[in-house]
């Protein structure tokens, strides 16, 4: 576990919550949307796809943050920036089996179109904060 | 009602729920966290307190992002980008009793601090994405 992440709030790198990530746009202004992340324990994990905004923005700068709230309770959250050091396609496709397991508890996902290319971009934590 | 958040999702500006509002950090990078948000027609308007990092961020760069998720399907969201268009301290103290009823149904905010000056950010959407 990284020291980067407070202990009393590692809980809500564990549970299959919506993470709001946050990348750059060309301007220099932030993008904002919702996404499953994963956590191997160093890197938090975003599985998204080729093409797509915010695989463009941390293609062209890996500064990303993060921020996941407790369901439970709203007044209580987790931040994390850091950088993309990662970008690959090599088990992509797996891992977003793996993702529909723990976020939805089915064996494939099913949001897949037959165009699409998933790719993992794995975020190295360098600073958070936290609440509550 | 601006044109550029679709007619579809404006619902999720009329309710008391949480964004997450990303600024931009000294080093380019982003910040995000869960805020309180109010709603005026044209402004999406956050609450803030002097000092704090995104009051510190939305002074040196009017460039953010506001994520909404609806409550009760969290693959239904709208992402605004924008500009923030006025800081001011006028109106704030009134304004954060108002959200404390909006948000929690008491008439005065309870998390103030003594030494605390909340501050008002007006944020114009110039573009939007939603999913859902």
């Amino acid at each position: 576990m990284s020291q980067i992440i407070p202990k009393g709030f590692s809980d809500l790198l564990q549970q299959p919550i919506f993470a709001n990530l946050a990348t750059i746009m060309p301007d220099g202004g932030p993008q904002v949307t919702p996404v499953w992340f994963d956590y191997d324990g160093t890197h938090i994990i975003i599985n998204s796809a080729k093409g797509r905004v915010k695989d463009r923005n941390m293609r062209r700068d890996p500064k990303v943050a993060v921020c996941i709230m407790d369901p439970k309770n709203p007044y209580r959250y987790l931040e994390v920036r850091g950088k993309v050091v990662e970008i690959t396609e090599e088990g992509a496709d797996a891992h977003i089996d793996k993702q529909a397991k723990r976020y939805l508890n089915l064996d494939k996902y099913p949001y897949r179109t037959p165009s699409e290319v998933r790719v993992l971009y794995k975020i190295l934590p360098e600073r958070s904060s936290s609440m509550g």
